[in-house]
């Protein structure tokens, strides 16, 4: 990581459109709208919060009667001064906002006051840029240590005894794909315990921000944000709701530089290590793609799938006769319905996972809802052998602070499949 | 409850306008509008439900390449089967709210085939009406237990304690008012331990169900409905989302006779059970009021106000001096940040609970969230004593399918406070 050409895990490195070749997001008209307006929503993240948490709340204080409002602003209350602490709470969330479009900005070689990627940005890319923030609470803080203990460490113990006979030092035989790498943290790990990893996501929100995370931060607890800031439900303290924390507990390259030399890894992780972007069923159905993975992980991933049996096949395509194929999740099925509508309310920022998919082009060509035990039954009829299931594996929030008189708890399927 | 006329708890029978007096809601054109959107809400429960549910999947379950319909139309999978199921469980639920529909009409003395009330559903409404008819699960079935001994048995608990020194053939002398009474359970268990109950709601679909079940059913377990057909996501099981329930889980008139005799009560339990309609702080605020009651209990109700002071003020008014007002509830601040759009967020289905106020004439006039410590200490600003706080008291779902890979679980806050 210390040389950006070689070592960073640029996304955007590899875009497929229909067709299935490369092409640059700038070149492609859809790319570049979906590009520009995820961009423009990191740069308009800092106004959005002032105005909607705190503008708007300031408003509706100096409405009330001026009795009740001189009591809440007085000393045993002081509702101003939260106000206050939460303007700068969005201020240090913003200026990792600031940070990330900066990079991305500079990425793609675009002109920081260029009206054609300025103001770009739907009210769904504003939910998805403030959902991808607080998700650096899951995935790189030591407070969001339990939902992943919960969610990945089964993929990885899994992946340990599936690669049983493979000593550690070795593991850079084995190449894991991770479809939906999100913030990347998965990833990392994978790659942190000696596996040849490579990363897709389709979101650029999720993209620009593991960028910024694995290759830019400056060392371990070097920024902060405040990942309860934004809501004024379901506190029991105040303090609750301020409550800062420091990312990534860990440093990226740090860490990789440590465990090679622990592993004795035959290669170094910036070398098995890289990050597609893109649509997992268009890219990895390629013909190059073909028998090209040991194992597959996906993680709270295949309910974003329309049509999952596009996703089982696309898993077959790429993974090698034998090779493993790794699920944790639950089903909340992303494109319920099939309605826009009906996305709307099951990627409601109440469940914490926002729809961060844009494959219509997939959804358009029909969507259906499978039961746990029908998900197993697909993917052994598509000829794969479920070695291990274990439907009710544990539980965890998604990006939930523990304190919250609101928890929502995902209780997530764990099974692991074998290619025939 | 055997003659109409003098046992029933008959929504209405009060309603407040804004000067405090009691009005027809027929001569209010405001409540005239809010009755009819509820009472056509009902008669499109059915249509709607099989047009979105299950129409839509349809469309999108033949859309699927002919290759994979086949294969989910075979009889491993058989989704063409499971969406017929879910069409008669929508039918069983329709029937209930046929059934609501043609007792409100009736009372109401409303043509059933009148253009005045037909078509005037919003979508706002149909969601209330769904959730209203699966709220039967929590309050009226046997399997809705477990969140009823969460929420219910604390606050019944906290009144016997307070009124240990009345022996309960007496309870019939201890008035307590039950704002935001919902459909009636906690005001049926209240009554039924022996206390002179009144009920108080502003929600019509709440009030149209709550008679039904309280007044109209027909014995215990006599009717089905299925509370998780019409969702189909996070299911290990599809039997799960074709669980049938059986209500009421007890018969109320049968439940109160029994209570009476086992109590050795003073008074009948229809002599010591109503129920009014109406905007809480404008009905309790009236003089008739003042100091009314010896005990007000609040669950899952404050944080419905857009202004707490407003709430306090009004249950204190209401209260005798030396009189409790229990609480327990999470604070799911329903008026979250005061914009429509924010409030649509913050009462989506996903938390269970949806917003059945239209107080905005409130609503306008300024809003504010707390913390928990911050209530109580408000409370205390008010003139009432904290006896018993517990921030986190236990948890419970709220209408939640415990079988589910998602769980929705509050951890309320329980206090009891005196009004000095």
């Amino acid at each position: 990581m210390e040389n950006k050409e070689e070592h960073t895990l640029v996304p955007g490195e590899e875009v497929a459109d229909d067709e299935g070749s490369e092409v640059d997001p700038l070149s492609d008209p859809e790319e570049r709208r979906v590009l520009f307006a995820a961009l423009d929503s990191f740069r308009q993240y800092r106004q959005a919060a002032h105005y909607n948490i705190t503008h708007l709340r300031r408003q509706s204080f100096y409405s009330l009667p001026s009795a009740h409002m001189e009591l809440l602003a007085s000393e045993s209350f002081n509702l101003p001064k939260t106000l206050d602490a939460v303007d700068a709470a969005i201020d240090a969330n913003a200026d990792i906002a600031d940070t990330v479009l900066a990079l991305g900005l500079d990425m793609y070689g675009l002109d920081p006051e260029s009206t054609e990627w300025r103001g770009a940005a739907t009210s769904q890319d504003m939910d998805k840029v403030r959902s991808t923030i607080r998700q650096l609470y899951r995935d790189w803080s030591a407070e969001g240590a339990r939902e992943r203990e919960a969610c990945y460490r089964p993929i990885l113990a899994g992946l340990n005894r599936a690669f049983e006979h493979v000593s550690p030092s070795k593991r850079s035989n084995v190449s894991v794909l991770v479809p939906g790498a999100g913030l990347g943290r998965l990833a990392f790990e994978i790659c942190n315990a000696g596996y040849a990893m490579e990363g897709n996501e389709i979101s650029y929100h999720q993209l620009l921000v593991s960028n910024w995370i694995l290759n830019y931060t400056s060392g371990p607890k070097s920024r902060s944000i405040f990942p309860w800031a934004l809501g004024f439900s379901n506190h029991t303290h105040r303090s609750h709701q301020l409550q800062e924390i420091q990312i990534p507990d860990v440093w990226p390259a740090e860490e990789l530089d440590k465990s090679c030399k622990t592993l004795s890894s035959e290669l170094h992780a910036y070398q098995r290590m890289s990050m597609s972007s893109g649509d997992f069923c268009v890219l990895y159905k390629e013909e190059r793609y073909r028998a090209a993975f040991d194992a597959v992980t996906t993680c709270f991933f295949v309910d974003t799938a329309p049509n999952l049996i596009a996703y089982i096949e696309t898993v077959k395509h790429c993974l090698k006769p034998g090779g493993v194929w790794i699920n944790l999740g639950p089903l909340l099925w992303h494109f319920e319905g099939g309605s826009p509508e009906k996305q709307k309310i099951s990627s409601s920022s109440e469940t914490g996972r926002e729809n961060q998919d844009r494959n219509q082009g997939i959804g358009e060509s029909g969507s259906f809802e499978l039961a746990d035990e029908e998900v197993v039954k697909l993917v052994e009829y598509f000829g794969f052998e479920v070695i291990e299931h274990n439907p009710v594996h544990g539980e965890a929030g998604y990006i939930q602070d523990p304190r919250s008189m609101l928890q929502n708890t995902y209780k997530p399927s764990f099974w692991m499949a074998r290619k025939m």
